[in-house]
């Protein structure tokens, strides 16, 4: 843990100092780059200036967020020796433990400054997608901190397969739909295409995006894939680097699952930052779900953020937006592309990516809860998979290796996922291209 | 929050400086007050002596606990100021958040030494009762940490109201069955009676009880009531009494829900240690739902512990071990008797009670969640409740007291209550004594 006085007070921009910068976000109808102007429309101005910023490394964190974080922040950086021992790895595991907060994972490290920048620029409501709610229920809570109403579209397979996270998003006094819905424009279509459509993200997104954009002083906020959320994040890697330093070693190997972005480049991006300024040699790892593979197996093209396509085009690896995931339970991973500044990065060979199947997510976090008393979200699972699968390797190799992965949430909402793996139901759906 | 130097190292043990001291638990065969090696048949051996130490007021805690409880300890001393405000009240309130651990409450505190003492003297298999399912949960993990195995019985009607509860138990290893159940002697009974029977915590110690003195090797382990558990729990009062020294205050009034007594006697007892040594005043309250109030309802006389009659006569308040409590949703606080220091301390004036509808106590829950961000658990809300009674009670006389609550669980696995209390469908169910 940190001291209040080490907290880090600015998040850090990659774009800055990456070497490719991320391709420009189109305008679909002419094509032409957008400008932060254009994103204002939806977004909060000063998010929608942090996302197109490629020249400032260091952005100051406003007081009143800093105050926010101050509620539960620093988070734990922990050894995780009794996966270790499990494991019989020489491997020396390191998780930070995004999960020690009243919300339960690492979106509220996006949400209170989103929140806070709609506040001061007048905005009365926020709307915004969530897939296993996490997200929504970050938002609904800092947006009851800073006074905001706030409307939620969430996934409807999600909402099904975990009722209590609408539940807490109501708790804290929001409003959810489960998306799609026929409260939309965006909506109505998809439920005409397809009436047992189960919902994405990217259902949810194109239902929230029209909210925002019908509705008079309502703002759009995302949870992942856009850079400035990323940049939120960094305040999880720019701890973990301190808290290492302190536990007196350093990571070759950092390890995040995958559904936009955030998560992995918030843990991430801190330490690439020595990769791209002085060729530090760091194996970073996105692990996504083997049936939403769009690193492993998407495309790297412009590509609608949502299923309607009402957003910009973005420079990503995708799966296509229309690409309908599986109902797998890492509600949160399923989404079908991937935010532009990490699609760049794995394009440049700065990261790579591997996928999980279900099972083998579940079974990791089994075993993590069993050694490391904390149920970790679906989500996390899939990290935590791949730390093992590393982990396992360094059995045969004999290398002490320091691995340091995001325990981005933990899964006592998602106990249901747990139920049907115990009780041999699980599945692995399949990839379908 | 405490620095690692700072956390306690020994219990405290109240009954060495009571006056009166508390009446001797008796064999309900003989009348004869029991021994510690009677209680040693179904406790450990080392917290059946500290059940019965009337001479030790500060007891060791073994280096293993002391290694466990710095995974999550100490746990932070918060000022409500956002409560405060939207009370309007003079008074400053203080909570000690036990919900800060990967198990959600403060249960996990006596879980690990009594895993650790079973693991000791030889023990390879604990078995308990649970209700809304914390203690379950705590018990699992701990038993898991020490390499028991473990076996739970959760009160039918809190099992399907919780579902998730017994799900985080399986995830850590336990075997968990409803109770009553078929598969005890004493829960074969009670069906045989009342095939409808929802289940009472008397009716699942009932059930542990006989599987721990039937089975080889078993020991039975209890999550409140019994004075050892309280004795752990005093951990939350050591801690929250040097954080009160930090903040610059001392609590005029204390608070904690009441099921059996271990989350109040824990923050309580290591204050009251100054009334009784050295006279000081403080308000010591205990809040206890109004459908199940031995406290305020019940009688003080020798009765069982449990419904079928296994448990020593026990001296206490109690609406007798028969009685079956309404369906409320604070599961922890459905029992129908209290812990013999608490009762004894009630007795001679030392401490009061006051009764919370369920509605009440959701009402108080939800302004709590909105404006402090943590869900609380449906017992937790009775404390809260009977804060906000207090804190009002300041805005009319114009009195800063220093009130402090023990926030003792989260209830992000109780959301179909909140859920039932948000739809207006929770009701307030008679006490029918």
């Amino acid at each position: 843990m940190l001291d209040e006085s080490e907290l880090p007070r600015q998040w850090y921009n990659i774009q800055a100092d990456m070497i490719n910068k991320p391709l420009p976000l189109l305008n679909p109808a002419t094509r032409e780059p957008l400008k932060a102007e254009d994103l204002a429309h939806i977004f909060a101005a000063e998010c929608a200036k942090q996302e197109l910023d490629q020249e400032h490394a260091w952005i100051d964190i406003p007081e009143e967020v800093l105050e926010r974080y101050k509620y539960y922040r620093s988070t734990p950086l922990v050894r995780a020796y009794a996966l270790e021992k499990a494991l019989g790895t020489p491997a020396h595991i390191y998780f930070k433990n995004e999960s020690v907060n009243p919300l339960g994972s690492h979106k509220i490290n996006s949400a209170l400054p989103q929140c806070y920048y709609c506040k001061q620029e007048g905005t009365t409501n926020v709307t915004t997608e969530t897939g296993a709610g996490q997200w929504g229920a970050a938002l609904s809570y800092a947006a009851k901190a800073f006074g905001l109403e706030c409307a939620v579209y969430q996934v409807k397979i999600s909402m099904q397969q975990k009722p209590y996270r609408s539940s807490i998003m109501r708790t804290f006094g929001a409003t959810v739909t489960g998306s799609p819905s026929m409260s939309t424009r965006a909506g109505k279509d998809i439920i005409t295409r397809d009436p047992l459509h189960p919902g994405s993200l990217g259902t949810a997104i194109s239902e929230a995006v029209e909210l925002a954009t019908t509705t008079p002083n309502c703002k759009y906020t995302l949870g992942s894939v856009m850079s400035h959320v990323s940049l939120h994040q960094t305040i999880i890697g720019l701890e973990a680097e301190k808290q290492m330093e302190k536990a007196g070693e350093y990571p070759d190997t950092i390890i995040a699952c995958f559904g936009g972005g955030s998560n992995f480049g918030g843990l991430a991006f801190p330490f690439m930052r020595h990769t791209l300024l002085e060729g530090k040699k760091i194996d970073f790892i996105a692990a996504e779900p083997s049936s939403c593979p769009k690193l492993t197996h998407g495309k790297f093209e412009y590509d609608f953020g949502d299923e309607a396509g009402y957003t910009p085009l973005l420079p990503m690896y995708t799966l296509g937006h229309e690409f309908k995931p599986a109902n797998i339970h890492a509600g949160g991973l399923r989404y079908h592309g991937a935010g532009t500044i990490v699609s760049q990065l794995l394009k440049d060979g700065y990261m790579r990516a591997v996928d999980i199947p279900q099972t083998e997510s579940f079974a990791a976090g089994l075993l993590f809860a069993r050694t490391e008393s904390i149920i970790p979200a679906p989500e996390s699972c899939h990290a935590i998979a791949a730390t093992i699968r590393e982990a396992k390797k360094c059995i045969e190799t004999g290398e002490e290796k320091v691995i340091l992965f995001n325990l981005s949430g933990h899964g006592l909402i998602d106990m249901t996922a747990y139920d049907s793996y115990l009780n041999g139901d699980l599945t692995d759906p399949e990839f379908k291209g």
